[in-house]
């Protein structure tokens, strides 16, 4: 008797299906739920993922969809693509999953100059770091409070940091963010070897590393992969390694074969309400609202193109 | 060049290897890292975890131990400890992986009366809702601050949300938290279907279910379960499920087969100077210090008894 009820009851937190942001819902209306009203939004509240902005990282188990952040750093970006197009992490791996941390995947022999591989003619070998965006930039703002950046909110899609003093807005280190893994030198990373957050947000790394774009489908595939033994999660066994088949920019594969995704804007109605349904919930469930959301528990929903 | 000195620069923020809380360090001093701090710490800063309450759940690929807490839930944990010497989870399943959410264990078939597993002697068929606990208690507090409560801190070595004016404290949805599941009825849990959050923490259920205790070493065991493919996580294919060899409370196992661990206190200095050093790191690769720390960012460290 517990199960399916437990199930059904907590099923309104649904990871990939809810939301949450700045302007109150309006009041004195019925109650719905984040998913009554995602369902009820309506086309215009949806954006097309961007073929030429988005990464398929085909595994042997399936696809994960990444969307790029050009916004946020364009220059790695712009690597990224070159790197995708030259087949670079073809035949490469995930070589690294650490618990409640990353997965970080590329070339495993990065670090010996002999065994390295080639990166794809037009690579750029050195790069500024790309750590916050500064200027303006259209943001989305959450109203609740968070203890890591003066202000938190959606950019471009993303769930960011901001910070009005200094105008710099950053990509936040929610689960499925993609960053660029480097050195101890801030323009130590070009793109190559990449990692994307598995577990509780390691936000103090926000605005410490260059963050090019975030997972949008696919995340149980990287989420799932068995922890490295050795330390900070990384295989020895190249055999323990998770092969990738191939990395390609959505816009290089043949329109058949692509994952047509549209996502919730973030400045939709749709999505302020839904946010507000989570921040408050009413249900049989939950017997007291939250008054709260934390930035990294916003689902971002995603659907399939009609 | 890119892998190792990434992860080296990385290796302070292991989840399992470090900390954090209220006090300030002392000034003036000269900084040290989380790890070398932990490593420094006196034995007298480090408790034992007590078999009498500890669980050892056993699965085909190793232990997962955790630490029950009754303090919090007296009744549930007095009710888990009878199932588990009644042998209740031997071969039942974990029956449901939700990505970014939680794992689910216990008897598949609770909710069908024919299948049903029997519970073992004793074992009480109703309790009481035992969601925050009241009145006074040891509460190390943590200075940062928080959404989802007026106070964030530690009690009996358990990251929790404090209310002051209300006088409770209730055990976090922090990574790693054990929960027992339930239907609608706040009373409809009496722990032997039970819950490990495996993700972003989901702090929106806290104060809303009954929270058992926490996984002190091989959360890698659950966290990397393959998701359910069917909705909400479930397998509906019972070859898919992942077996439970065994839970058995750690007195009941002999001593020899014991894994004898103990857990830094959240009320020594080794544990409020390790914190403070994660909310401000000073090394080679952080460049900005955060100036913060989230509850749930907090780890608890475990070590080897001697």
């Amino acid at each position: 008797m517990r199960r399916l009820p437990l199930a059904l009851a907590l099923s309104a937190l649904l990871p990939f299906v809810a939301l949450a942001q700045a302007e109150p819902a309006a009041k004195g209306t019925k109650y719905r739920s984040a998913k009554e009203i995602i369902d009820a939004a309506p086309d215009s509240a949806w954006r097309d993922l961007d073929p030429a902005n988005t990464l398929y990282m085909e595994l042997p188990a399936g696809r994960v969809v990444i969307e790029l952040a050009p916004g946020f750093a364009p220059e790695h970006v712009a690597n990224i693509k070159t790197m995708a197009k030259g087949g670079f992490w073809d035949g490469t791996s995930i070589y690294r999953a650490q618990d409640n941390f990353v997965v970080q995947f590329g070339d495993v022999d990065a670090d010996d100059a002999a065994k390295a591989k080639k990166h794809p003619a037009g690579t750029k070998e050195k790069l500024p770091a790309e750590f916050t965006r500064k200027g303006p930039a259209r943001f989305d703002r959450l109203k609740d409070k968070d203890g890591w950046a003066p202000q938190v909110g959606f950019t471009d899609g993303f769930a960011v940091g901001h910070d009005p003093a200094k105008k710099e807005t950053w990509i936040a280190h929610c689960y499925g963010a993609l960053g660029a893994g480097r050195n101890n030198a801030p323009d130590s990373s070009i793109g190559a070897e990449l990692y994307v957050v598995i577990g509780q947000a390691p936000r103090a790394l926000d605005k410490q590393l260059t963050m090019v774009g975030r997972v949008v489908q696919g995340m149980s595939l990287l989420s799932a992969t068995p922890r490295g033994p050795e330390p900070m999660g990384f295989y020895e066994d190249p055999a323990q390694r998770a092969p990738i088949t191939a990395i390609r920019l959505a816009s290089d594969v043949p329109a058949a074969e692509r994952t047509n995704l549209q996502i919730l804007r973030t400045d939709s109605q749709a999505f302020i309400d839904a946010t507000e349904a989570r921040r408050n919930r009413k249900d049989d469930f939950y017997t007291i609202p939250a008054g709260h959301i934390d930035l990294c528990n916003v689902p971002l929903p995603v659907r399939t193109k009609k």
